[in-house]
C-alpha cells in the first residue's frame, strides 16, 4: 500500500465522494482543506451542476465555501467513470428504510453497480452510510472481489460512519472523532492515514462490522432516551407535573444522568430510522431489539398525542377541532435547520387535517412548503403578528427556532399548545403536550 | 418562620436524623460538619450503640469520622420522644418493594407512627427516601395536620431526595447539588435555609411531587440505559462484535451519547427498585411505564444469559454444569463496595446452584457470605492463588473489584467467564457473558 500512502501524504491522491448531500458536502470541503482534489459524485444533474457553479444546496453551508472548494479543483460530475481516477472513494448516500421499514440499501447498491466496472488497484474504498453490521463485509466485498482485486493486498476497504450533526456550532466535520473499521490490518491501516489527514482524531475498532455497529448504537441511544422522556412526559402530565421542571433539577446530577427532552415526535434522517437497521439483521439471529420497538412505537405516537391535547383544549371553549384554524409553529425536524426530512410537525399537520382542521403553518427557515414523497401541502410560511396570531383558533407550538418572536406567540395566541416546554414559566395558560 | 430560620443562622437548631444507613449516617457528618447538633435515630440498638461507641458501620466512612461527630455532640438514639428536641427532622428511612414488586412504604409509615406524638410547632420535616410522586403530600401531610399542626405557618414540609453514591470518590454530600420540593412557598424557603447550610448548591422546584419524580427519572434513566446495554450486548455477541468496544468507540462522539456499560444484571438498592415505584403510581392514572417494566426484565434476565454462557462453555469441554466446580469472583453489587444489596452476583450464584453446580466466591471486600432475607449460602471468600484459580472448572468474573490479581486468574483459570468486559483486549479465549 505504499504507493496509496505515498499519494495520501503528498496530497496528490484524488479523492472521489459518491453522494453531494448532507453528509457528502462537507466531508468534501474538509477533504479539500486538508490540501486535496476532490471529485464529487452525484446522479442529479441540478445538484452537480449548482456545486459546479459554486453554490451551497444546503442552509447551514455558505456559497463561498463551496465556490472556494471549486477553486482547489472540486468538480462535481455525474460521469461515474471517472471513479477511476480516484484513489479513494467515499459512499456518502442515503440509507432509508422502504414502506415495511425494512432497510432499503439501494442507493449504495446502486452506487456500487456505478463504479464497479471502474474499480481498480491500488484505490481505498470507504462507506460512510449507516447500515446493519455486516454490509461492508456481504454487500461491499462481492463487488470488490469480482472485480479481480485483492483487499488487503492491492485494495483498501473500510467502513467509517458518518457522524455530521446539521446546526451544532460546536463541533465541525474535523473536530469530530471519527470511528474506523477494515476489512483487513492494511485497509484499516490505509484508512487511518486517509482519514487522519483531515479528521483530528480517528478512532480505529477490529473490524468494519464494528464500526458499523457502533454508529447504530450511537442513534439507538438517542432514539431509546428520547422515546423514555416521551412515555415519562406522558406519565409526568397525568400526575400534573411538568416534566421540563423535572429533567431541568435531574440535570442537577453531576453523574450518572443525561438530560434529554421529549417533543412532538421524532426526525431527521438518522433517529427514527438507524435503529431499525440492527431490528432486521437481528432477526436473522433469533433475535428481537425490544427497546428499540418499543421506542419507535412510543416516538411514532406522540404526533397523535399533541393533537389529542389539541382537542382537548378546543373541546374546553365548546369548540371541534373540525372546522377550527390551527396554526403550526415550526416544520422543519428540529430548531433552526431547514431540513423537513421525518419531521414530527408534518405528521401532527396531517392528522390535524385528517381531523377536519383548517391548517397553516409558519416556519422562518421553510418559507414554502416543500414537496415531499409522502406529504402534499399547498401552503407558504404565514406572517407572524399580533393579528394572525390572534386570528387562530389554536396555536401549536412544534419547532422552538430561535427566530419566533415568543413573548407576542405568548401574548397573542388564543389557545397556545407547547410540545417544547418553551413557556414552562409562562403565567399564563399554556397548553402541554 | 423566623424563629427555625434564626436557630439555622446561628446553627442553635437541633438537627434529627431518622435512619442510620447508608444515607443517614453521610448527611450526619455533613450536618455536624456544619456546625449543628446531630441526634441519630434508628430502631436498631446495636447500630445506636456501635455509633456512640465511634464506630462506622459502613466500610467506605471512617470510625474517625463518627467519632469526631460525636466529639461534636452527636447522639444516636432508639428513644423516639427525643425527636421533639429537634427543630429538624430528617427521613432516611428505606423504601423496598414488597414481593409482588409494590411500593413498600412500611418504614415511612412506623416512622411517621413513632415521632408523631412529638411533632410540635416551628420543626422542618424533610423525606429524602425515594418513593412515589405524592408520597409526602398524601401519606406525610395527614400525620403532621392531625397533630394540629399548620404546614406553611408553623410547620414546614419539604421532600429533598438523597443522591449518594457509595464509592464515587469524585463527588461528596455536600458537592453534590440537591432538590428541594416544599408543600408551600414557605416549605421551600425553610427547606432551602436548612440543605443551605451544608450542600453547596440546593435546587428548588415547584412542589414535593415534582421533587419526588426528579429522583425517580434519574434511577429509571440509569435503569433503561443499563437494560439497552445488555439487549445490545446480546445482539452484537450474536453477530460476533463484543459490546464493550463498540461502546467504547461509540463514546468517542463528543455529543449525543453516553457510554453505560453490561454487566450480570443490576443491583444496589435504587436502580432494581425505584423505577416500579413510578409503575405502581402511574396504574392509579392507567398508564403504563413501558421501558420501566422492559428495563426491569431484561435486567433482572442477565444472570440467566451468564448462567447459560457458562454452561455453554462447559459443555463445549465435554462437562455438564452439574457437579463441576465454579468459582464467583466479586459478590458485592458493583466495584470496591462491600454492599449485597440487590447484588446481581448473588442471583447468578443462586442459578449455578440450582443446576447443580458446587459454588465458591472470591470477593476481597465480603470475607463471609453474610446472612440474607432471601439468599443463603453458607461460604467465606476463597484465597486466590495460581492453584486454587486452576482447581475450579470454571470462572466468573461478576464484579470487577480493583483488588483482584486480573492477570493470575487470566493465566490459571481452566473456562474464564467476563460479564465486565475486563479481558476485551486478551489473546486467550474468553467466554463473554
Amino acid at each position: 500500500m505504499s504507493q496509496l500512502s505515498d499519494k495520501i501524504a503528498d496530497r496528490s491522491a484524488i479523492i472521489g465522494i459518491l453522494g453531494l448531500g448532507y453528509v457528502g458536502i462537507p466531508l468534501g470541503l474538509s477533504v479539500s482543506n486538508a490540501g486535496f482534489k476532490v471529485l464529487g459524485f452525484d446522479v442529479i444533474t441540478e445538484r452537480t451542476e449548482q456545486l459546479n457553479r459554486g453554490e451551497s444546496p444546503i442552509k447551514h453551508i455558505k456559497d463561498s465555501d463551496i465556490s472556494a472548494m471549486v477553486a482547489s479543483g472540486f468538480e462535481a460530475t455525474t460521469d461515474f467513470s471517472r471513479t477511476t481516477e480516484c484513489d479513494a472513494l467515499i459512499i456518502c448516500v442515503p440509507t432509508p428504510l422502504n414502506k415495511s421499514r425494512e432497510p432499503d440499501l439501494s442507493f449504495v447498491t446502486a452506487t456500487m453497480d456505478s463504479l464497479a466496472p471502474y474499480l481498480r488497484e491500488e484505490q481505498l474504498l470507504s462507506l460512510e452510510s449507516t447500515t446493519w453490521p455486516g454490509t461492508t463485509e456481504q454487500v461491499l466485498l462481492p463487488y470488490v472481489e469480482k472485480a479481480g482485486l485483492k483487499v488487503g493486498e492491492n485494495f483498501y476497504l473500510v467502513y467509517s460512519p458518518e457522524r455530521e450533526d446539521p446546526g451544532n456550532l460546536n463541533f465541525s466535520t474535523q473536530t469530530i472523532p471519527k470511528v474506523v473499521g477494515g476489512h483487513t490490518k492494511a485497509c484499516l491501516a490505509a484508512g487511518m492515514d486517509l482519514y487522519g489527514t483531515f479528521i483530528d482524531t480517528v478512532v480505529p475498532v477490529s473490524s468494519t462490522a464494528a464500526s458499523e455497529m457502533v454508529k447504530l448504537l450511537e442513534n439507538i441511544h438517542r432514539s431509546i432516551n428520547i422515546g423514555l422522556v416521551n412515555e415519562m412526559k406522558i406519565v409526568a402530565d397525568a400526575m400534573g407535573l411538568d416534566i421540563f421542571e423535572v429533567i431541568d433539577a435531574a440535570a442537577t446530577k453531576p453523574f450518572g444522568f443525561t438530560a434529554y427532552y421529549p417533543g412532538p415526535g421524532i426526525g431527521g434522517h438518522c433517529i427514527p430510522i438507524d435503529p431499525f437497521y440492527l431490528t432486521w439483521k437481528a432477526r436473522e439471529y433469533g433475535l428481537h431489539t425490544r427497546f428499540i420497538e418499543l421506542a419507535g412505537e412510543i416516538n411514532a405516537s406522540m404526533p397523535q398525542y399533541v393533537v389529542e391535547k389539541t382537542v382537548r383544549a378546543l373541546n374546553e371553549v365548546g369548540k371541534s377541532l373540525k372546522g377550527a384554524n390551527v396554526l403550526a409553529l415550526g416544520i422543519a425536524y428540529k430548531r433552526d435547520v431547514d431540513d423537513m426530512r421525518e419531521s414530527p410537525s408534518v405528521f401532527v399537520m396531517e392528522l390535524l387535517r385528517e381531523w377536519g382542521a383548517e391548517v397553516a403553518y409558519c416556519d422562518p427557515n421553510v418559507p414554502v412548503f416543500p414537496k415531499m414523497r409522502e406529504h402534499n401541502f399547498d401552503l407558504k410560511s404565514i406572517v407572524l403578528t399580533p393579528e394572525t396570531i390572534a386570528s387562530y383558533d389554536a396555536v401549536v407550538l412544534l419547532t422552538d427556532h430561535s427566530d419566533f418572536d415568543y413573548e407576542m406567540i405568548e401574548k397573542h395566541a388564543s389557545i397556545l399548545v407547547d410540545t417544547r416546554g418553551k413557556y414552562r414559566n409562562s403565567s399564563r395558560q399554556i397548553i402541554r403536550a
